[in-house]
């Protein structure tokens, strides 16, 4: 028999990058991030092609404090630059660290490469017109209403915490350097592409592409590249075992193997929140109906278990 | 006659970016990078094969001032990390501007792609032991010497305008992910690679690799880059039209075609200064020594013409 490799495209977690209740200095950071890097060696000694996509939420976070407490002495960047300056930081440890596993391993030939990448979205996307996603520092009312009166941004009071800016989620469409993926991975390399959802454009009418204040899921954005890169297994990393129906209640339910007319069913009943699971199970059935293989969700340390189809959730066609 | 183009590795100054006297808002830094991505472009549409790599030092000087001013609220991350950010935030605006510049030409196939890309260093470089280059904001005498007890770091009073921060400023000996930038510029893209000088690595006995604080010298990493991608000709670009001999001065003569023999002769009698043209002169040396065709050091919107042999410094082997 012989064994075929599968195309991954891997989308991992915060919780692959920065540990909650962790300071985010550079060290916690590259320990957690070596970790990570052990379980995409694991995967590629079983013979599979690894792309890699991840979140940017503490680490563009921070930027953007580093942004505001230094502005009375160096301009603030948009956030499609912070955005992008995440995806360097974020790309240069998983390269580094996946070098250094591999060499622990004893594995050549898969160089890890990290794209910067732009992701286009639509100009009428919804999204723009109703901000929701909450981004970088809590501010008083004060402040965050002198600046929405300043600067025009959306910001909203955070669940009693304090006030936040808020900005558009809008839908990822294309991943801008998708062919550049295709042909390193093709050549062998790991590649760490699309990070924090990718850096978010709009694509004007003669073509020429526009950086947008803006945040893409990165689950969403994963799975445009998923399909772009013509992965066959579209894997979310993450900390919970599988998905759960009625989760942390008594009456929590695993899922092993589900179709995805079955997991939709679920998703339609609410069982899957908009700010944690809702998105990995839309861009998994996305996946899914878009005609990928298979969808995995797993807890990233049975990250090749999961893809061997012996741990996570299995979402199939039928 | 068929025309064969040239695989050219373009090295931008930092007016490429950043022009003296500029603030530094994005807005400014992506008109510069316009600018400079229309050069390029000329550059595709005349057939050749374009590396471009680039400068940082306004940049990542923003970045640690960030970082420095942010270290109240989140850690403040080490210099290798801040450099990666510098080539994302860079990267991006090349990325963008060369998409926007070919569709503005109607040039299609060349699709930019930026690598993050890790530099090697020796750990045992003399630079470490004598750092010499200058970072980041200046502090006064009582800051920095409370900074330099606090840290070992190195300060040092700069000419009279403050303290500043030293790190080493090792020699480039090569480039972690040079094969991935081979095989995108194979395919046809433009590549954004080394942007800063690279982020400074060292190679542990056993073969893994560590981040280390310094800066690379941008032209020095650019020849490495150079001659591991096989580049015919290796082109500095700057604010000067051409190498001059006594630069400045009544006397000042200004050098076309030069052998890397005469070349080195006046680099001997201290023509080329320490800070400017210096390492510029040494990197188009190298590039001729280690048998590259031709190094090129021209003005920026000259980028064609000395190309073509038309204008700018051709260093030639004899």
């Amino acid at each position: 028999m012989i064994f075929l490799g599968k195309r991954v495209l891997v989308a991992l977690g915060g919780n692959a990058i920065l540990q909650s209740g962790q300071k985010g200095t550079f060290q916690e950071q590259l320990e957690n991030v070596k970790i990570t890097a052990q379980q995409i060696v694991r995967m590629l000694q079983a013979g599979h092609e690894i792309v890699v996509t991840h979140g940017n939420g503490p680490q563009v976070g921070a930027i953007l404090i580093q942004n505001e407490l230094g502005s009375a002495s160096v301009p603030a960047m948009p956030m499609d630059v912070c955005g992008s300056e995440s995806q360097g930081f974020i790309g240069y440890m998983f390269c580094q660290s996946l070098h250094n596993e591999m060499v622990e391993a004893g594995l050549s030939g898969h160089e890890p490469v990290c794209i910067v990448t732009q992701v286009e979205v639509d100009s009428d996307d919804p999204a723009f017109v109703r901000p929701t996603k909450p981004v970088g520092p809590f501010y008083s009312e004060e402040q965050a209403k002198a600046r929405q009166a300043a600067t025009g941004e959306s910001w909203i009071e955070d669940s009693g915490r304090g006030w936040r800016r808020v900005v558009p989620s809008p839908d990822p469409k294309r991943i801008v350097e998708a062919e550049a993926v295709v042909r390193l991975v093709e050549a062998g390399s790991v590649v760490i592409a699309s990070g924090g959802g990718g850096i978010p454009v709009v694509r004007l009418d003669d073509g020429r592409l526009k950086g947008v204040e803006a945040v893409i899921d990165k689950d969403l954005a994963g799975e445009r590249l998923a399909k772009e890169v013509g992965a066959d297994v579209f894997m979310v990393l993450t900390d919970v075992p599988q998905v759960a129906l009625n989760f942390r209640s008594p009456q929590e339910k695993r899922l092993g193997r589900v179709t995805a007319d079955e997991l939709e069913a679920y998703q339609a009943e609410g069982h899957f929140k908009a700010g944690s699971m809702g998105p990995k199970v839309t861009a998994a059935l996305r996946f899914v109906r878009n005609g990928g293989e298979r969808s995995v969700i797993a807890c990233l340390d049975e990250a090749l278990e999961a893809l061997e189809g012996k741990a996570g959730t299995q979402v199939v066609g039928s």
